[in-house]
């Protein structure tokens, strides 16, 4: 059997080499630069480059044996999707005749974009192969594109918002595609942290956590009101983190896991509405209930939907990203209501638009997720077996 | 006696609660922003909010098994400290109509000032449980923001001058409230490093290394030269920590806490004067004696005068942060006599100002310390046994 | 025999002690500032510091037994060469009557110079002690700068690009000193590295890779160009890494060495030329070419070339830094005939010029390491025994 794998690994450097191959040739012709000067600035774009190549990769290495997949694949996936994410960008101006931006702004919005496909990998963390993991980059970044495209083209919603339904997008495209990937015996010991494993994960958890305000703002008009708001969700929701985790656990402990996702489960709440909102003690609120949600969301799913779904959602991006996510688009709609509650009539158009925005990006991500993921568990694509799941050995020396 | 500390534990999350809803509550009624246009750029912000989360985080976590507690109060505590001290900062502007300052230099210096209860909480690290961690953080952040107000409103020592003596007021302080937690037995194997802990020790302390120029400018007036002179202290030194810990040790090995406590003791030094230094053989010069007083200080604390006085000093702030704030303080009259001795009416008051705001910060922190340290020994806080001193598994699942 | 060399550690601290003196003395001496007003931003100098002290340390520590020597000497020997570097341009500016650069550009400078130490050292990791690491750092700094200064003196090379040499000159420097130090046995299992190392070493890849477009273009007139060529050379070199570390391993698996140095590749080949290639297109095949280099070469040094010579590279900086520098240059060289070839005697001396600076930077770095290694080699600086190669038990309490 273990020349079945083999062979079939040999199929992965040709799949990485005749994508590198078409995006050289399509950035042979694409036309050069837009705007001069950049309204990013190359510290806000170092952040967030930071967070998803060192920040993600290290939060995602909390499994005891896949410390070297978690940050090596996710190099590998991120290197090819910025690539990818700028020849569609490129595409989309070239066909439809759009602005051409600067160049700073295209690799930023590439590196944002790309956090889609790193949320959604955590979902199948362990469980598919480097040759799925490409594929379903390549198709989820398109995918993503055409639901942003539509979001900003047909319900008009401006471009720093439609990105940060990034988080919404990867979670439940990764849980869709997770729905066909089985789940590991629960006797498995492989599916398990060890405290060095959740030390590398608490690392690159702070990373995110730090960096946070910076992903944020980064592509915000009102960049200092988008820093400040997010910093203090991210306070409260880890202040909450930690009371939530001991309140749920059996004997009144911390559960790190808990606070892993909890402390940035504020950051993804506030990201719709960072730039917008007024004052702090509303983002405080907002982090509040994003870490409520984030650790109710994983007592309730670990116990009850997962099972009957029979999902299995490898490092939680459900209650990390999906949950959060959610009630920050609803958040977004209740503020603009209690906002523009006089002006009647321009209020229900915002709000079809926000809660429009929010479905066609949910709907799209659930549904080429699901088809995504029946695709890559066909015989042709040959998953893992079962029993390899999480393990490093199986890739590397 | 395990029901005890759980039953304990029961009351943590009521007490964070409390807290944050009265920081809502307050941040509800707080006047708005001030300025619009902040003199803090944001990266400099970044950099110190990354010392403060992660590399004291990463740096106060040599102990063996107390990886998870290290990194994880310490954004706990950081994350209340911030709000807490930008509750006290709005109240001070409220009830002293004194001008309000933009967004982004409260949360600068809300996090700059949340160092001091970071040092202290080294003192004590492994020592308190979460429960007067919080509490210390709370006192601490209050009386060090009323020793501070003192300092600018009846010395007239400038903002940033007296926002420099955190470590000094860190540092006592935590040595005051340890003197009340009695020394682990010297049989514990717990209160150790390893090898592995030890590394990411280092990890933090080569982060907060490299951020440290940032922290010594990021609210003074001359930033370049604060920069410059406080990178030159920091390689100085560092170069001094090797020299001293050959010479020092018994058969001339480097030991690696001298080299942690050491290359950091030349930003401690050098906080007070780096914006008006001249030249750079000054900024060297100190650091070459922030770190004799550093390693010499360590030396001769751990021989003599601990055992005298009984205080066990966890991760040996006294000399990483205590003896260095104060050769800074000293260094920064010298250099005041040195500057304006032709001018000797205008010294006399210089020398006082600054000598006394030495004086009111320590002598204010050794007796609100000692005060705290005393209630947080108290029965109803119910400290955790000896035995359970520096264990994760006390706290984490 | 354990005596012979605690003696010989007991000479470490003055040869340190006196160097630091005659920076002190000579920094006394120098002229103040010059320019007030910087063109080096202050967060690209702390992304190269970054690197220089924390990626490169944690780059370096891959070896089984040698993680704190591998940090802390990095950290040693840099804080020592900045202030050596800065020293030796206080001369040139002194004696040649050069204008006088700003305070941060300096330290920026310097910083960027190390890191031709830092890779030499990488080439003799585990097999020199200290004293022999601070000679070697001493000399090279001193004979970099003297190449940099006949290149731009006598060939008119620029200085941004002359200081992209530094790569090149690190690495044949670093390998003419290896040259004199026997390679350990081939069952010791010291020279080896463990997952944990790896993954400490990855962290470390992971920061030079984040960080390694402000290193390109922190020195650079067009900076924009600079960053955005450089991201696209890392990530083509990045994704060919995979790609044939599966092809050139016996099993189809990935190998985590050749992820380590063919990622940083790409940053180092696209140095010379980052700031004036056109369209990214060019930069993606550079990365991929340096990659191809990168991990080819690893291929073909380690089964012929290195038998034959008996060097031993001790963390591959042949291929990493080397062989990548070298194309590099010849790409530089390519680019400027395609633009130029209209005009042929102006293209003649363009060429010349830079195969001049590349063919000068080469062999001084040979012959002076050779040297070097010669001199280090002798019985007075007591080299340590083969069997003590790759441990920190040697120098560490």
């Amino acid at each position: 059997m273990a020349s079945h794998y083999r062979n079939f690994r040999h199929s992965l450097p040709w799949l990485i080499l005749l994508l590198e191959a078409v995006f050289i040739v399509l950035f042979y012709f694409f036309p050069g630069d837009g705007a001069s000067r950049s309204h990013i600035s190359y510290p806000a774009f170092q952040d967030v480059n930071h967070m998803v190549i060192f920040g993600f990769g290290f939060f995602l290495m909390f499994l005891k044996r896949y410390g070297f997949s978690s940050t090596g694949f996710n190099l590998l996936i991120i290197v090819l999707g910025v690539q990818c994410s700028m020849v569609i960008e490129g595409l989309l101006v070239f066909l439809l005749k759009m602005a051409n931006e600067d160049r700073l702004k295209r690799i930023t919005k590439a590196a944002v974009s790309m956090t889609a496909v790193v949320i959604s990998s955590g979902a199948v963390l362990g469980k598919i192969n480097p040759v799925q993991l490409i594929l379903m980059t390549v198709v989820e970044i398109i995918v993503f594109h055409v639901s942003r495209w539509i979001n900003n083209t047909f319900l008009q919603v401006p471009d720093n918002i439609s990105m940060m339904h990034v988080h919404l997008f990867g979670a439940y495209f990764g849980l869709a595609v997770s729905s066909w990937f089985s789940e590991p015996s629960p006797r498995s010991e492989k599916n398990a942290s060890t405290p060095k494993s959740d030390l590398f994960s608490m690392l690159g958890t702070l990373f995110l956590w730090v960096f946070w305000p910076s992903f944020n703002s980064v592509l915000a008009v009102n960049k200092s009101k988008a820093i400040y708001n997010t910093y203090f969700t991210l306070a409260v929701s880890a202040v909450t983190a930690f009371v939530l985790s001991v309140l749920t656990t059996k004997d009144g402990k911390f559960r790190m896991t808990h606070i892993h996702s909890a402390v940035l489960a504020g950051g993804v709440t506030v990201g719709y509405a960072a730039h917008s909102i007024e004052y702090p003690w509303i983002a405080m609120i907002l982090g509040l209930l994003a870490s409520v949600i984030a650790i109710l969301g994983s007592y309730c799913l670990q116990r009850c939907l997962t099972p009957a779904l029979k999902i299995h959602d490898a490092s939680g991006v459900h209650f990390t990203f999906g949950l959060p996510g959610v009630l920050g688009a609803l958040a977004q709609v209740v503020l603009l209501v209690i906002k523009n509650w006089t002006n009647l009539p321009s209020l229900g158009y915002l709000v079809l638009i926000n809660v429009g925005a929010f479905c066609v990006t949910i709907s799209v991500a659930l549904i080429t997720g699901f088809i995504t993921g029946f695709i890559l568990n066909r015989k042709l694509f040959r998953t893992i077996p079962v029993s390899k799941y999480f393990e490093d050995q199986f890739y590397w020396e």
